[in-house]
């Protein structure tokens, strides 16, 4: 992490001074810079490693993640905390989960999730799959085993034909890897191309304001490219929260401690994957802490804790104008038809810890 | 009710003696009988009285049903407990709400709920958009207000555009009644026409196997046409539950005194709106207690307590096969992408009872 905190630092310094507005550059010159650091949404998914994107195993991924007899409860689904009408997220502070218990983090979108470098906002999970694995039987969400959740797809022919008919050539098809990777696989046909700034990017000068061309330029200007890059603007790497400035509790609580619960590396501490800021306008409310509701106020608070810099409003409403032009084509999905239960099938239990 | 309780009981008496299996009778006869209690599912929606469906107001009540920013917590939505994917309920012994409460009775499913006589287990709502109204207000499920729902709507030109949009000629189209109209409007498409029954109703003699059938003869033969008749097979009259003997206070718990609490009439107490059994294959667990997830568990209770007959397990067998050809065809529906929240949007509180 040292050396991404000196590039931080020095980003930071040669940050242009806060101007009541940035200069608009010429189109082509921005297309040119901004394709230094980012690269649009593909039009079309890309196939996560080590499995495939059959129509089969995304309609089985699509069934799984919307059905709430995954959890202990039978209340929640990943759809609960990561709605496909809601930009990916659930619009709370933090998600509540099995008994009412509140999480710790904010839920994050799994719109665009496949571009980023490993899931959750301290990267404990390599891919989509591995992260799959982790809410289902996490006692604060759905507080399922994989024991019950076996029991209970193999008690639904639906889902014991759907399993086979999604990995046609294993003897052992229903097993909880294959449930992470049918999941995996509907969430990777969960992205969102032909934004404002994706069009920008391929070429089309009218696909931006001039407003968010100027944030656009700011954005890179005054050194936020420097943790928010690629094809997500964010997601690609970890960076300590508060390099200049540590904000306040609320913002930054301090019994998380982000990625050093992971490496055990003091470097580590608050540190936290940047945020994809794909479709960040869909997303309050805002950090691991859900604490700003306001995309206005999120970039005040980055600017003052990242960069060192108070922003002029001008330059904060250019970026947040920036953001907005992130928003791309959200994805439209028809809500499965899922397998029903009978006898055999384990019984909701709301009321068991 | 007297009326009624004298029908079934005389029904009851009438009923043939229970056979090790139904006779079989020709298909004529069979469909014959059948249209004098029943009618098919129609293939297009019935319009409610004072509401019309234009694409704009349906898709608006889409948006409502699906929208969890319309209960207090920001976590239930009318989807949450009439599960689109789960023959319109949520699959709990009743309902899990606000702040992990447990409600008093099963969900329904709305799915052709147009076409009963009233809404609720009680026929408290006339119609879908009275019933409407009460979950998001009812403390132990969505525990909303309608200044607070309203607030939520007016915050997000999304919304306001779409009431514009869906109520065209009126002046104030945010309103609670208006998202009431417009929640029964999308609910009004969710029919499920096309099952073997109403298949076998329109002639299509192999719609239908010899057991299930062998189920419809026995289901009129035994008397549960008494109370279950109509497009629904049911939900179209209330009739006391418990008529020849009362089942048990799991089943019918005594606190709970059904229509009795709508009309304040001795006659109605444990009074009930008769279960619609379309799609009730996929609906478990059954009765307005939740009590019971085995349809064959139902059937022989519904026998003995409103019938006062014990059917042999055969005939139990073919009625529930004869329940099983009720499943329609599941409506289709494309998850809407909900509007943006903003900075006047009024915040979820869970946490707030």
């Amino acid at each position: 992490m040292k050396t991404s905190l000196l590039a931080i630092a020095a980003t930071a310094a040669l940050a242009a001074p806060a101007l009541a507005q940035t200069d608009l550059p010429a189109d082509a010159d921005l297309r040119s810079a901004a394709l230094e650091w980012f690269e649009p949404i593909p039009d079309t998914p890309q196939i996560p490693a080590g499995n495939v994107l059959t129509p089969e195993r995304v309609d089985l991924g699509a069934m799984l993640f919307f059905d709430p007899r995954m959890s202990r409860s039978g209340v929640f689904s990943c759809q609960s905390c990561h709605n496909v009408g809601l930009g990916g997220v659930d619009g709370l502070t933090t998600s509540i989960g099995h008994g009412w218990q509140q999480g710790p983090r904010n839920s994050p979108t799994m719109l665009n999730a496949i571009f980023n470098i490993a899931q959750f906002w301290d990267g404990r999970a390599p891919d989509l799959a591995a992260q799959a694995k982790g809410p289902v039987q996490a006692g604060v969400e759905m507080n399922n085993t994989p024991e019950n959740l076996i029991g209970t797809l193999n008690s639904m022919p639906g889902y014991v034909d759907a399993f086979k008919a999604a990995f046609p050539d294993e003897d052992a098809p229903v097993s909880f890897d294959n449930f992470a990777r049918a999941i995996e696989a509907f969430e990777a046909t969960l992205i969102t191309p032909d934004s404002a700034f994706d069009r920008f990017l391929k070429g089309d000068d009218a696909a931006m304001t001039d407003q968010e061309k100027r944030g656009l330029a700011a954005f890179m200007d005054t050194g936020c490219t420097a943790c928010h890059a690629g094809r997500n603007v964010g997601g690609q790497d970890y960076y300590p929260f508060g390099v200049i400035e540590r904000p306040g509790g609320s913002v930054l609580p301090e019994g998380d401690r982000g990625r050093f619960a992971v490496t055990q590396t003091a470097d580590d501490e608050y540190v936290f994957r940047a945020a994809p800021l794909r479709n960040v306008a869909l997303t309050a409310p805002y950090f691991h802490s859900g604490a700003v509701w306001d995309l206005h106020e999120a970039v005040s608070i980055m600017s003052s804790s990242q960069l060192g810099t108070e922003l002029a409003e001008p330059q904060v409403d250019e970026i947040v104008a920036f953001l907005g032009s992130l928003t791309g084509k959200q994805p439209q999905i028809v809500h499965p038809i899922l397998p029903v239960r009978n006898a055999e099938t384990p019984q909701p239990q709301p009321m068991v810890q």
